[in-house]
């Protein structure tokens, strides 16, 4: 394969994977606000561009656009009902011994190491800001955020690890 | 929800995995060739009757199962056409540069711990019996086994890490 | 080397693993008390001994007991000031970009399946009950606990996820 | 904790981490060679130069140090019989079911995303260059490499996948 050719699809699931984010309501600005939300106890001057920029940094690591894309594109299938049974029926319900949307998560934390796994279950588990209304759309059976939940949550948590790693030397 | 619609469903699960393994070409004879090719040489008295009681007993985790049924499932999607770009074009191509497929790889292996990755990578880079076949398949551009070859040799190294844990001690 | 002195290391690696948690005082019942904790508002009727069956199960598993005893390790040569600098001091203090404390307790996660890791994100920030208690013992510099509270945390998750896979179809 | 101190903590975890690699006899070239061994295959114009520039990024990176000194730290003590029945036999032998010493591996590995996992496995099977010798000197019951071995091959795998991630598109 030409170099050419990686650069061009390097492109296009970058633009893809963010385009997703969007399509599906997930905003810089609910990103940004789960960063500070992690972040705010350790760093009380942490600014909100900080967030940004280190988000930002996340989304631009090939793994972490493969999780997105593979995650959300099971959402959406799940949505239209497309998927064979009983897999329509796990996604559509987020069933609890489902765990593959756990393991695309955990794919997007460890790229930033092991630290950030504690801010990823945390977060997970208390669901605030977008987490919440992602959870709450559930209810609607017609919207499948599954993979997307959890997906969102770890790009929170690696962009926090990432700024520990960048700035500082406290967990 | 009540114990009895959980118990129908992993029975739904458990099937569904089986089926598709056989349906993607993927027989136990196929499963315990590569279980034998990975121990021999650790246990020459080792049986084919031992080396398929163990990954039947690989079989029977719901976490594999879930990880069987989503891969072939995008494998499926990915023969029909049906995924975004580039998602299609990736998986169609097993680009070098998608992981998702040794993730859920990985999460096969971890489930009788860390000593399978070993052998995880070996049998997926020397590709000995159906993994061969299964790699040829994909030269034909309408057959697409990008998870599936992971998923066959991560489940013949976790069926191997099954037996060293549960008859021997040595790797 | 033979089965025999197999099951003879097997033997002592579970009661070392066993004897460590306990002289690092962590009982029994600190255990049950974190999973009672992650696992009640799920379901109301779990009891105290279902719980601690399902802990011993996972106490079981030689994976664990590995992590167990490598990370006690670490932490007694810690305490002794036996490590080389800047392990030593690493440990000491907790620092918060080392994470191999993390990686230990994710493997033995792992050996439930991925749906755990919520749950030992969640317990390893919010610290209850004996997890406190370790966290407190760290501002006394003379004892180190930093594997140790990651791996109780971790063992915890562990039960719960077993507890789902086994009883319940829900996270 | 100040931002002066991290940098100087930073500073000696990296020179540890890195004088440790030479001390137990790993130089630049042996790890060169291994990569070169993964990676000409897919790259027939690979240069040495190419592949020491990706193993000093990969060198570079924090949980990666924390990894290599972790693993040697108890190698060391391993060797210098200071550690604790039956962790001292379990790595003084390499034993089969231990497997921390691949977990602390895959931490390495996963910073650059899955790809490497088969790398990781290929190499650490076949054993060629620098694996052989420390396979080798193993043999000799007063070295201890149990966690080296595993490290050296981690690192050539994680600078092959960033290779792979910086100019290609093909595993």
């Amino acid at each position: 394969m030409s170099n050419m050719n990686t650069a061009v699809r390097d492109e296009k699931v970058r633009n893809t994977a963010h385009r997703l984010l969007e399509e599906r309501g997930v905003m810089m600005e609910h990103l940004v606000e789960l960063v500070l939300f992690l972040q705010r106890a350790y760093y009380p001057d942490l600014t909100p561009e900080a967030c940004e920029q280190s988000i930002r940094k996340v989304l631009e690591k090939r793994e972490i656009q493969n999780a997105i894309i593979t995650g959300i594109q099971l959402d959406i299938l799940a949505e239209q009902g497309k998927l064979m049974e009983p897999l329509q029926e796990m996604l559509q319900t987020d069933e609890g011994l489902y765990g593959i949307d756990e393991i695309l998560a955990l794919s997007i934390v460890n790229v930033y190491g092991s630290i950030g796994f504690t801010n990823y279950g945390y977060i997970d588990k208390t669901k605030p800001g977008i987490l919440e209304k992602l959870n709450d759309k559930k209810l609607n059976t017609e919207t499948v955020h599954t993979f997307l939940d959890d997906i969102v949550g770890a790009i929170a948590a690696a962009a926090s690890s990432r700024l520990a790693h960048s700035r500082f030397g406290t967990k």
